[in-house]
């Protein structure tokens, strides 16, 4: 029972339709930056923000009311899958994610479990459901989950870390637990974000944040595949966006996997992104969020090159990566209008 | 005063010989692994290690002795640079460097100097010096200093993060600043390299570890400028080698620059750093460090397929970043041996 959208900008460009203008919004929009989302914070926990359904949707509307962006997201965390499998999850404010408990060897993997996601995950479905009323058509949401490489970096590592160097180790040295842990989230993915289709998303991306922490052959054996799967279960269902940051060189394997959309960093030009994959993909990217600091008129300068260099079709405007925490609420704004009033005919 | 090198197999491939072999070394192979390098980190702080040229030329030797490499590389650490042009740095273990008092605005440049390398770093050159001697001829000495964007990383950030996000905020928002900022540290770098070449070393390494947090247009305006200026200085003393960790799009570009030979990351194949660079210049890496945690056979078929990729000639094998600290010795050695008893008539 899906009201009508009354802003579909974003769904008819992942369908390959020629658009009026580019839509945009932003990784990381839900919260982070914004002064009333910051009030939220200083009352209530992570998990509590996102396991209180009225938090999560007044969270997720927050951005799309004071900045006008072409979709929602959800509200929630990547590591609400491997608490949901099993592994306590600390947030820790200003410190980041601490798993107390990792997987480290075979034996390990008793620790987990592939759960059952209305019963471990209900929250997120009724914070959907909540969210969809909320819009009422206004604009598309986004559901999301973490691709299983980037999970797994979590539950072997155990907290945030530059380079995952125990994931890498656990990965080359117990290769066939490896596979196992994979699987396991990646059955849990796609009951997780079938379920949020289910409750009403209309789209989802999958994040594959610490993808370019591996070289090109070992991306193909630990992340593609596992991508691949959570693609084609959704595919059929919703539009998929992957955005495996850093990976650069798989942009026409992941092209191969089907996915509607592929996120891209700023680590590539946009003329590279679209030669890698023959301009045949529907490209999201690719603002250095750091930039977000910078005066607006420099800001201003830096979308327009970006624009021009993915083009109007095919194209989702947004950042390389999450919004920064202290990024100035008027410099977000910037940005989204730059790329909503950005005159194609010149 | 020159001692004849006895083996001077990295001096002929940087020369683009035809060689018998490929020669190898191991990033930050100076230390950090070996259990005879822990014992003295037992009794002295860093510093005190850099800075007694006794303790940095025993550890220095260490690994040549131990492994065999084809050269030594100073024992030193890339902030001694900002130390020397005026912040207090402080390296504490397990944490990683700290600067208390950092660079964010024009004004805070006024805490820094372009120092006499002489009198600042001399500590450097003695340990060179006493470094060349133990030696004795029987490998190279490779020098190096931090390119000026990642050592401004630390000197803005004040520590080390996964992202950098002060450093990306200071150069796009204060580019004036930031680029008197580089231009000191180039400065002062220039005047350090030829004074490690004057001191013995027989070619350079110029380490831009975070070279891939900047796009590509970003990296032309922040990074090569001042790495371009340190190759032109260095290039007619000594073989310069320049690793932009991350920054393969600029692969072409660091060529043109005139540097002996590009390092690269394992985030890109063989074949596609050779693709970019045309086959033309000395290539050096790029091996995935977490890939020596695993059982030996795996090294030996991941050594033999990066030698295959990148050839016999014009290539140095190593890692593509630095050595990870609980690498077991073992594993070490049998990488070292792979690439050294590679069978090329195969």
């Amino acid at each position: 029972m899906n009201t009508i959208l009354k802003n579909d900008l974003i769904l008819r460009t992942l369908r390959g339709e020629t658009v009026e203008r580019v839509p945009v919004w932003m990784m990381r929009q839900a919260g982070r930056f914004l002064p009333e989302y910051r009030e939220l914070r200083k009352k209530y926990t992570f998990f509590e923000r996102c396991k209180t359904p009225e938090l999560a949707c007044e969270i997720t509307l927050q951005p799309v009311r004071r900045l006008g962006t072409d979709a929602a997201i959800l509200f929630s965390d990547i590591l609400v899958v491997p608490e949901a499998m099993g592994l306590e999850v600390q947030l820790v404010e200003k410190v980041g994610p601490i798993l107390p408990s990792t997987i480290r060897t075979k034996e390990d993997l008793g620790k987990i479990r592939i759960p059952e996601v209305q019963e471990q995950l209900g929250y997120v479905f009724d914070a959907i459901r909540m969210i969809k009323q909320e819009l009422a058509g206004e604009v598309p949401l986004i559901g999301f989950a973490g691709a299983p490489w980037t999970l797994l970096c979590y539950m072997v590592q155990g907290k945030g870390t530059k380079t995952f160097d125990e994931a890498r180790r656990f990965c080359y040295t117990q290769p066939e637990a490896a596979h196992i842990l994979l699987q396991m989230i990646t059955d849990t993915t796609i009951a997780y974000l079938k379920a949020q289709v289910e409750a009403g998303v209309d789209l989802v991306q999958v994040f594959d944040s610490w993808a370019g922490l591996l070289g090109p052959d070992d991306f193909s054996a630990i992340c593609l595949p596992y991508i691949r799967q959570i693609v084609e279960a959704l595919k059929d269902e919703v539009p998929v966006i992957v955005f495996a940051k850093g990976a650069w060189h798989s942009l026409p394997l992941l092209q191969a996997t089907g996915a509607t959309a592929l996120g891209v960093d700023w680590g590539l030009t946009p003329e590279f992104a679209r030669q890698l994959t023959g301009n045949e993909v529907v490209i999201q990217g690719n603002f250095d969020p750091a930039k977000l600091y910078a005066p607006i008129p420099f800001i201003e300068k830096e979308v327009e090159k970006m624009l021009q260099g993915f083009g109007k079709d095919k194209y989702i405007a947004n950042l390389g990566h999450g919004i920064l925490p202290d990024t100035p609420v008027e410099h977000a704004q910037a940005f989204i209008e730059a790329i909503k009033n950005y005159s194609w005919s010149n």
